[in-house]
């Protein structure tokens, strides 16, 4: 066995674009219950209560829908280089750039499907405001309430048409572990779930059947219990936001679950492991067959035909 | 900034000291709900349903409480190797031991205050017999719902007279990470809370007031939800446990509690952390002051005097 | 208004058919977690944990599936003597029946389907044994925690050719209130739900969609939380229990349900209405159109299609 | 077994008095979840998400703090009328007044310590406003998930220099069950909790120890699950509220409960009862003796001095 690899701390920003700002604004402050940490011409910086770090959601105006980069924070200064030092030795490197309000200089790289990745060392630590300060102080901010009120930034799920290639990729770019897969009958990968920690994924990436390139299937934050989640299908029903899915559990990795869509149609999930982490070292990733899935989720449901299908930014037929 | 060290990867198991010990078994077996993997002469190995290894309790026949020893699970051979070497020098260190059924080799070595540490990397995965097997693959073994049915081990919480001293062994030969600690207005630390991983926590020290030494406060195992350990406490109410405390959420960590003594007098809890993990790779530990723990439990409870008193095995008094 | 009326305390029990006994009493015993209190030579008498009498689900050993008859208390010897003469009176009636060892004399009548009905006041009251006795005295029961451990029962759905018809018979022969139905837009009635106290149904009636005739659609008892009932489904995946549908919200009275099918076909089901009574006294009921019921449940969950076709007993197609 | 009686169909409101009016309109409405119907120059007319009527919490500017009145709404106008002719009969009687913005007439009686309760038939149904609108027909007003956010109002605690009176004052007024009793070794009643339908209680009365007349001890409303307590404590942390007691579980009653005070002193419960109600139409009060509740509550923790001894107004003290 080689040694796992921890230059990659976690997860540490997702970007996401929407060509309706404000709808998406509204949405992920009122009813999905981010806090907004700042904004600046383009972009609302937004983050879960107990997420330490200024950003970890990057709602940015765009043409359209989708996902502008992913972030990781790596562990150290010295990870990050050793990082930066590997990626462009494999040939997926782009260059740095100077970051935003919510970080420092981060190295651009990009997947064989045109998803944007960082990685970043320096940022900005969330100072809660007077009226934000939790009342105990092992707390980012204080719990608002407001919402569905999630905890922290859980994951991310990409789209690409060959798993396979991302699977190199995260390996080889962010020394992610395999934790979970599908194996389809024509030898392909239908999917494949990473972490670069404790937390069983970080990123799932699943097989593009809708033509797309470069596109987002989901960016999904943890809630602390899953009545949270019964309690967000309510929240999401009374605001008139499309419930895709769910409440449900996940047969692949156990996850509680409630899909919508935000008012540009990106797709957002709700999600809660309960005590579930990946504590062993030499993890060997559970493989799931076409038969396996044909189960439907954890407890039978089946599922839902757009979840095979929408991702974001729809695609353009030609005429 | 130093860089983290990662040898260790998480809590193995805890070996626990009954001189009760049918009763014991009884109990962790049929009301708080772990598995038997299998029995020796001396002692019962257990685990919670969705413990990876062999063990997670080991339940050992003794002339009292208490702890027999806690055990890390390094992140490889290469690892354990570099730790040995860590806690050799630092003067801890012991000596090799077998292992048995549920381990290989492991290096054992003692804080000042008597308590046996253990670090391995050869060990025993569970394998569920035929009717244990989970009806989701990710799963160690099924989901049983007998007893309080905790999913996994979650720490041990140890005494000593001098908080300081243990916080730099556990720095110096596990590279434990401090998330947490208590101030004292006298200097001291009342408290401190270790962890390896991305667990919040996986030790946690507090100062002996009852003239003990090497004394256990208590282990705990991680529920998936707060609701578990409500139901857990209607559980232990009908079985004639004693409930000393909760449920009720410490401040401290934020993490939902219930400790009740198992028949022999170990305190034992059940916890949920909710979504809670420590991500930040450059975490500052959270100071709690003497006036800040004034304020009692998260929500306002009076610790109860017992749980600053209780620890086994019980202090002697001389006649 | 006319005043109303108040001689039908509540729903008692439900017989329930099987062709396949010892697998349905394992399943109700071990699995759902009923209570046995006894047996005779045709049935089990099965009760919650804080069910009153002594028989709530009557298990029959018979040569299909289906309902046997369904119970509800009277409020006083007098209340079912005055029921009794509204029955007869309204053609209803069939006739005195001794009762069994769970309860006296009865009194039996018939829907125009051929669902047999009993009104009762003499009844026995469960004495739980030694081993059983609760640690609360204001319980009937030790919570026991086996199996799924729901509280009490709480309703039965049939099926109906013509709803109208039931409705009617439910009001004449119970007073039941009518709290919500569903108006289809050919006129007819999809569904009605009936109380005949707070319970904000205690007996569903809904459009015979399958050929039968005086069926069953499903038993339900209730659960304490949502909770309980997402750790059912747990409990039934590992044991090989077909679930149907759910966990998931009804948009009709907002239960929060579960649908399985115990071993011999029958549907049962575990819900949790939270704290919603119907406390008013002049409650409308609630009306819901076609175009309401197009938008699925709750969440949006569409409902699977053999809800609308699956009931019991089985309908024999000719050869 | 004389029959019960059902003129009285539910607690509808609760008038509480404050001398800090802004204050505590601001805890009803953003902390703990009220939804202010409307407001006249001396009262804020409240109620949660499912009450059914324009009010059911009256609260009122007044010189100190307290209950003002308790009123039950009746089964219909002729059993308004037979509960007058009862009250008046037994001596308790004031006589009629014409009523709020909430509700028409209504009968005014007193119990032999204070308390001024009304009777009524003629109320004001809460129609919701377009943008207050559920999106499910069955619920009074949408979830909207501000604050604590309870479903409806559940019971009032009122405090008596002799609880046997209050029985006899409450059976013979409301034609009232007695659900639980505290019998005290002195042969008084400690504890009496009373109910006109089929909830475990809605008024409870408790042995007044602090010198006071016509006092509150607390108002209470329900939530729909024991995880909206969890949260509602964390709610209350974050917002300043004193948290009294809890989140706990009662012994009597079985409720889980958590007590906090209103800006103004007022005591007010969130509580689940789970799927508990009283069914059974001989229900047989449940006797706690002393030695019972030595035990504490559910789960043994000791009910916190300030328990027995706050209550409003706050006893003046002679100089």
């Amino acid at each position: 066995m080689t040694e796992p690899v921890y230059d990659v701390a976690h997860l540490g920003h997702v970007e996401m674009y929407t060509n309706d700002y404000d709808k998406s604004l509204d949405f992920f402050t009122r009813v999905y219950g981010l806090t907004l940490s700042g904004e600046d011409e383009n972009s609302a910086y937004l983050r879960a209560f107990d997420d330490y770090e200024y950003c970890t959601l990057k709602l940015t105006k765009h043409t359209t829908t989708g996902v502008g980069h992913i972030a990781y924070r790596c562990a150290s200064q010295a990870a990050l280089d050793r990082r930066v030092a590997v990626i462009e030795a494999a040939g997926y490197g782009i260059g740095w750039i100077d970051g935003d309000q919510s970080h420092g200089r981060a190295y651009r790289f990009e997947d064989p499907f045109g998803h944007t990745f960082e990685v970043y060392w320096d940022t900005v630590i969330y100072e809660a405001p007077e009226d934000e300060k939790p009342a105990l102080k092992n707390l980012a901010q204080q719990y608002h309430g407001r919402g569905c009120c999630p905890r922290r930034l859980d994951h991310v799920n990409l789209l690409a048409n060959d798993v396979t290639k991302i699977r190199e990729f995260m390996v080889t770019c962010l020394g992610s572990r395999v934790t979970e897969e599908i194996q389809l009958d024509n030898g392909r990968l239908g999917g494949c779930w990473f972490t670069v920690n404790n937390k069983t994924y970080d990123l799932a990436c699943t097989e593009e059947h809708g033509g797309g390139n470069g596109r987002l299937h989901h960016v999904t934050y943890a809630t602390d219990q899953r009545e949270d989640i019964l309690r967000a299908a309510d929240i999401f029903l009374e605001n008139g936001v499309h419930i895709e899915s769910g409440p449900h559990k996940h047969a692949v990795q156990g996850t509680f679950f409630l899909y919508v869509w935000e008012p540009a149609g990106n797709r957002v999930e709700l999600a809660n492991a309960g005590a579930r982490l990946i504590l062993r070292p030499d993890w060997e990733p559970v493989i799931w067959t076409e038969t396996d899935r044909k189960k439907g989720q954890a407890w039978g449901m089946k599922t839902i035909e757009s979840f095979h299908t929408h991702g974001t930014p729809p695609v353009v037929k030609d005429a």
